[in-house]
């Protein structure tokens, strides 16, 4: 049973295309100084190879307005024709007016509504910002977030729903005001001569229930493509667990048509980890697959442990390792379904429905590793060498499936 | 907005209530041989330090069966009352009669109707096993899995599945077997005599959404208590962003009494990290507080990261160590939010949204963190002493709002 994906327009970001009948694209974001050339470069370079369909940058000065050119320049040098997106806040308008090869370089602009400016210098600057997107004919998105809401229409929404005979919670004002926020700023946008198809909304919140209830308010109420993000989801489990439910959540109801996972890295932390989760929660749910998957028991009483933790552990690194160099060797091999199962309980059963798979012998079964591959048992492996035995037929599998 | 949760009969195990109006209870399972008492007592009891309010253990032979009296009153002993529950397949019945002690010192029986033998001997088994239960009143959860399906249940819908003008798709058939399997055999075990009350129902598949829309299918069937999980999550981000999205995506709907995460651990990894997760999915979903959260940013070429990065993980470890303590001393203190933000952008906002929030000064800012409290500016920190300053607020704050 297909998602049933909700239609927006169709937006084009440099060479990829976002919305429509897309596929859903993962972006991310660097936290180099921008004004840092070496330093973005590679770290652009490596979200792309992690995955990351989109990059954006912080141009938060015009020294990282004036890197913009060179940046793209050393990115194409190496090959690497990722969408560079700039992130702009405060003086956006000032920075992309004054550096017209920033402006040119970059594939979409992100422009906050929330920090424009205020009074009537909020919709001076924001003109100042949607002129230039027309006149290097670029798209933008508008990005608002709960941290950085446009206080004027929070604090008048506030007053007046305080008038109210029965007034609504603060959240559902909360709410109200992020929804209104970017849809009045996309109207504003097309009246000033953008066109629809060069806009893309988001309205990032950092608690789950309230994310998911402003991406549905807004995904009813327009047709532009939505950028999911749980915004500051913080670190560790913490982090990938809230986003994955989030960002699962809308996915599974056909919401989303690109997404970013906002994790807080560890010291010493790749970056490229929040490229792996977009794409893990994306293999979740059904729509894309990035590499192969591997279903494995959490053992239990019945299983030798260390010997399956081993064996579990061995074979996911052999896929993780092999599966880019499989993804262009045997194109739709990332479809591959491996398990991994510790005891007779449910290993047999699993093993079938996947492609291939292993049924390790639990404590007090008969030193015997059945093996299935298309649901058929094919035969049974024994001995020191089970984990190397397996994994060639893991890869022959996969040449026999997925060579051309 | 409470979310609305489903109606369910309230089950006792143990001392601990599933179902009903009774908050939704974390629990997860050994991996200790049950017969080696010693190291099965110690990871029972690190699982319920860690949080875990029910433990399952895999009784397989007789000399686990044997050794539950024993497991049972050391954790006594120990002053640990958590209910302990036995994993049954294929000889449940045989080893539940054999071992009357064994029957009577578990707090629940797990039985898996698609392991309880073949044609007439599979009625006969289940009967017995039954007897026991209603013997020495206890609870049962009828735990059906994907990976062990009662293959004659399975075999006969999809033949007459085969005969149908316009046959299901073999998920669609799969997903009625797992549900009929479970509402059979509560059925059956109803007619033996064992009263509804004592009956929790799960149906575990390894996909998210094949799983997700059975749960909803027994939701809407029955009212017993359902204990949720995905099953064979398997390791590392992908097992913990797929539980995620699994559990999280029925939680938001009211779906589930309790819940596990089957996660595969890693080599030397920690058990009792599959707690850690369930309760960081209560959590996020705003069911249940475990412990102070925190929202920090990811970071962008706006913040000096390794600073940044530094003191989230320094305040967020600080937070974890300090959670059991304050849980104790200062109930209710799981319930603070703290932000760590990078700079000026949404480090204000969300510090203002939270409890105690620090605004770190991004690149070019002037380098002073305000402080704020319950939304309130209430100063700056600057120079080298500023993670320990603020841990301390922190701590002053817990102290003055959830003191007695």
């Amino acid at each position: 049973m297909k998602i049933q994906r909700r239609k927006s327009n169709l937006v084009n970001v440099g060479n990829v295309p976002i919305g429509g009948n897309s596929q859903i694209v993962v972006q991310s974001m660097t936290d180099t100084d921008t004004s840092d050339i070496a330093s973005t470069v590679s770290q652009v370079k490596a979200l792309h190879d992690a995955g990351s369909e989109l990059v954006r940058l912080t141009v938060n000065n015009d020294n990282s307005a004036k890197a913009i050119p060179e940046i793209k320049k050393r990115l194409d040098d190496l090959g690497c024709n990722v969408p560079i997106i700039g992130d702009f806040h405060f003086i956006g308008h000032r920075l992309l007016s004054s550096h017209k090869s920033c402006a040119e370089n970059l594939d979409k602009y992100r422009i906050n509504p929330g920090n424009v400016g205020r009074g009537n210098r909020r919709d001076e600057n924001f003109e100042m910002f949607i002129k230039v997107a027309r006149e290097f004919d670029k798209p933008v998105r508008i990005g608002v977030n709960a941290g950085s809401l446009d206080p004027e229409l929070l604090n008048s929404k506030m007053e007046s729903n305080a008038k109210k005979a029965i007034p609504e919670d603060s959240e559902s004002v909360e709410r109200e005001a992020l929804v209104e926020s970017a849809l009045i700023s996309a109207d504003k946008a097309t009246r000033l001569g953008l066109e629809e198809n060069k806009i893309i909304i988001s309205c990032k919140v950092s608690r789950v229930r309230q994310m998911i209830f402003v991406y549905r308010d807004l995904a009813a109420k327009c047709n532009f493509p939505l950028h999911l993000g749980l915004t500051e989801a913080g670190m560790g489990t913490k982090g990938i667990s809230s986003t994955s439910i989030a960002l699962g959540n809308l996915l599974l109801d056909g919401i989303g048509d690109t997404i970013r996972c906002s994790l807080t890295p560890e010291v010493g932390g790749d970056r490229t980890k929040e490229v792996k989760l977009s794409q893990e929660i994306l293999q979740s749910v059904g729509i894309r697959n990035f590499r192969p998957s591997v279903t494995s028991c959490p053992g239990c009483g019945r299983t030798t442990s260390t010997f399956f933790r081993e064996l579990s552990e061995e074979i996911q690194e052999y896929l993780e390792s092999n599966s880019k160099e499989w993804n262009e060797k045997y194109p739709g091999s990332s479809d591959l379904k491996v398990a991994v199962m510790g005891c007779v309980v449910n290993g047999p059963g699993e093993s079938k429905s996947a492609d291939i798979g292993i049924s390790l012998p639990g404590s007090g079964e008969s030193p015997k590793a059945p093996i299935f591959i298309d649901g058929d048992k094919v035969g049974v492996l024994e001995g020191d060498s089970i984990a190397k035995e397996f994994m060639s037929m893991v890869e022959n599998y996969v040449k026999k499936r997925w060579s051309n």
